[in-house]
């Protein structure tokens, strides 16, 4: 497969007044990413709001972003279902749709059941029936469960699985990970406000909310590690903290959506019941767009 | 409709070796759960394995609680999904399989972006939509969201909103709630640790694992708290709190599946990743059964 | 001792405009206090802003609860704190000035050290070293750590440990534990909210901050309890939720000192950095108050 | 004042078997820290078990760290009480006695009443009166309560509030710190586990548990990111993270102090009720100890 490094960013799907996915606007919005500096595209994230999705409309969309990408651009699907079963299946089905890797997210639904020993069977089961390399995806704030350190160096030896992505933003559990795991095992930010610590850690890269916006100036952040230039990279993980804030914690999917129109991709409103961004957090959005040279930089 | 109150149990889904459902059993569950006291099941609810269901099969479960159950009792269906057009689907979906009742949980994935406001709007659109009467679920130890006694205050005004299942167990807000609804609104326990308190507090019932092991004790505690004899109900709720526990906290789904095996009905193990009760769990909870009298009880 | 059984104010402790305790003003509520319904006080509670007390003044303010109380009214003192050797001096120092029985918290700094086995010997320690009954004291909102039913039910084995104060609101935990400890071992609600819920299962009283405002409904709700007028007590238990939220959640210690200048007594404001309430908080109890016909009631 | 940069021990206090604290052994510590590459002591840290401490002892402790240091060395005290006016006493009192700077921990126990805006007064109050400057301690993992890098940056305007060491350990909310702060505010990493990483982002230090077992390490660590050799100093931090592991979250506070034995310190046993380390534990502790190189290199 193409190698899983560098910055991704996890593609917002947009959404017609009808509520329906359309798809004219993602190629649109593919053909822009697809001459950024990414190096790649992560379907069916959370900010792909794949929890919105039917079995159906996640298929179609793996195939358009396989589609809508040059060769040289690596397409990672997020495919983890509440059941092994749905899992597995979805993960084949993406594969065979062209995506490069699975991105992985523990069930969690049944929080109390689903122990340390449980998440890792899981995982195992999926790596040993899935076509494509596995990356495990840590997302605690959404899932309510965290993935150890401890659970991930353990899954590391595993010869389908080929890296995290950490969600979780714990610089340390980053760092132990880092620590134990084989030297090919990619280890990524899930974040954008902790790209530089985690690439000057060792980490490999990360998928980004706000690669969706300022997709140049964070793969900007990991080359520049990657040449050890770290006072510039220092320097633009510190500009653009306000701006990551902006597009996860304080305004949500629909704050990332806006400020993707702003920057001159599709955003559009997310898929009900989530609201659209409203007119306060556009403005907060748009001064911390303006500060960085991103309005309207990609229309 | 049926009057929502009563002792309700959220129905376990049965699943033969090769993981799939198997109907047989369901029903023969189904005709002994019909001749206990409950006044109705829960279909798809969370100790039914609801986010394990692919859409048809969770279709085809609301037909056959409907097809199987007398009809003096009531079926209520879960229909919550993450976004608002598959809940409403499934809602209708289920009604038309004769679903006498919707319980809704809150979508919660996207915890951060779910704000009451939007929680609010969600269950109004539900119910305005919904053919059948909508009770609200409330399950914050799996879904990481908590619907406050205000919110649900405000929501019991909508006419086609006709109660709450808090699983929650905070009986403070159980207390807020029932003091603030209309005297038709059913404020249920979501587990038969607090079914006494709930009814002592004015509560028209529950949805209990434990009903789908101990159907008739948990069906007494509540008719006893109707008849005013408080000491009588206090007795049996203080009794079946170790059962309880096994069922839920303690040993989870595969837990509460165990018990009904030892029961006399048919539990069998949960659907994958969740991993069937180890030899040890089954030991505590043969010895909780057994104390009450529940070995082999309903075979 | 002095049966621990009933209900509680966990008396307020007022400051003079410098800082220092008014001791006139705390006798004179005092001597109100002690014409109420209540079994007794409590000195030196989290209402009793203890945490913001020095050593000295601790042993000032329990004399002075003892000096102000009639022999019928017992009186428990606060005596936790971080280290073994203190809270047993200061246990000692209580006794001494007349404490007839010791509400003990756990140490909570040193959460991670804190297992559940060092807080047992704790309290086996404390219990072993006081001349006085030992009452276990569970706050987990302000210490953050919970005492479970299996510990306090282990605890209710020492012959000087009498009861438990549970401030957690888990009814279900306070049913575990009604259920697993000796008959003459008083479980207590540590708030107003769930007072009624308690003693409907069997409980002995409370310890409640809004004892402090609305004395004698709280110790109705308890009698009602006693005589088995189950639906008179729930009236009530309805009737003060909100104004129990106005002295405990909503405005907190600033919020209850307010309420009982509202009813008469003296609260005035907390020790800071704790700050007096706001006049919207003040309205905002007020309107419980009226409700209650509480305004100026123990003038 | 000496300027607040660089590596900090948090000292541990040493007891006797009677439980009153041993100044011979802190003394002979001292000697050896004076020796060390660190910057620095903290007296009445979290480490120094501050909250097992009589006010006399606090300030014994202060006089015998600035005796037994040199003058190249500087000297903080912990001196965070729940009440402003003792804390404002113990500031001042510490001060007298030779402290160089305060550390300032937020009052935690009103979790509920201690709002962002009342916790900026407190610091705003002990600051104006503090004859030292003052930095702030953030220690949501023990307190219960983040300061938030809103907080803490409007605090740095503040001309007496040089620095904060945060404990909370979020990366994100250090580099939000350290973009909102004027250039001369010191951010401190509270914990040995990252840093790397805040010295990387531009952070001026620590004060950490482990420099009171691996001093040399620590100050290494941090004197090598100012020479920006980045790829040594994440080597040693991967190196201690394990051994930083045993001495605070695995381990606790008996576990740093059996450390200290190991190194060639002296440790002993916590103050009671905390237990001290289990033979497991300090098996666990040499294991790391002898990978470093650290059995015996103090003694």
């Amino acid at each position: 497969m193409k190698k899983v490094e560098g910055v991704f960013a996890p593609i917002a799907t947009p959404f017609g007044a009808d509520g329906a996915i359309d798809f004219g606007r993602y190629a649109e919005n593919l053909a822009k990413f697809d001459k950024t500096g990414l190096s790649g595209i992560v379907a069916l994230g959370s900010n792909g709001e794949f929890a919105m999705l039917s079995h159906q409309e996640k298929l179609d969309l793996v195939a358009a972003v396989r589609k809508g990408l040059g060769p040289d651009k690596a397409v990672i699907a997020g495919t983890g279902c509440e059941s092994l079963r749905e899992t597995i299946e979805l993960t084949k089905s993406a594969a065979d749709r062209g995506a490069d890797a699975a991105l992985v997210i523990n069930p969690c639904y049944y929080k109390r059941d689903l122990t340390e020993s449980t998440i890792e069977k899981f995982f195992a089961a999926v790596a040993d029936a899935s076509p494509i390399p596995v990356m495990i995806y840590n997302m605690p704030g959404n899932s309510g469960i965290n993935l150890s350190s401890a659970l991930v160096t353990k899954l590391s030896a595993h010869k389908n699985i080929v890296g995290v992505k950490d969600s979780g933003g714990n610089i340390v559990q980053i760092s132990e990970i880092i620590a134990g795991v084989p030297s090919d095992f990619s280890v990524f930010a899930g974040s954008g406000s902790y790209l530089f610590a985690t690439a000057a850690l060792g980490g490999r890269g990360g998928t980004l909310a706000v690669a969706n916006v300022a997709p140049d100036i964070c793969a900007e952040i990991y080359s520049l590690c990657l040449k050890k230039e770290y006072d510039e990279a220092r320097k633009l993980q510190l500009d653009i903290l306000q701006l990551n804030a902006c597009v996860t914690s304080r305004h949500g999917i629909a704050g990332m959506k806006a400020a993707m129109d702003l920057a001159g991709f599709f955003g559009g409103a997310p898929r009900l019941p989530l609201q659209p961004a409203t007119e306060a957090m556009i403005a907060d959005i748009r001064t911390q767009m303006e500060k960085l040279g991103l309005l309207g930089k990609y229309k």
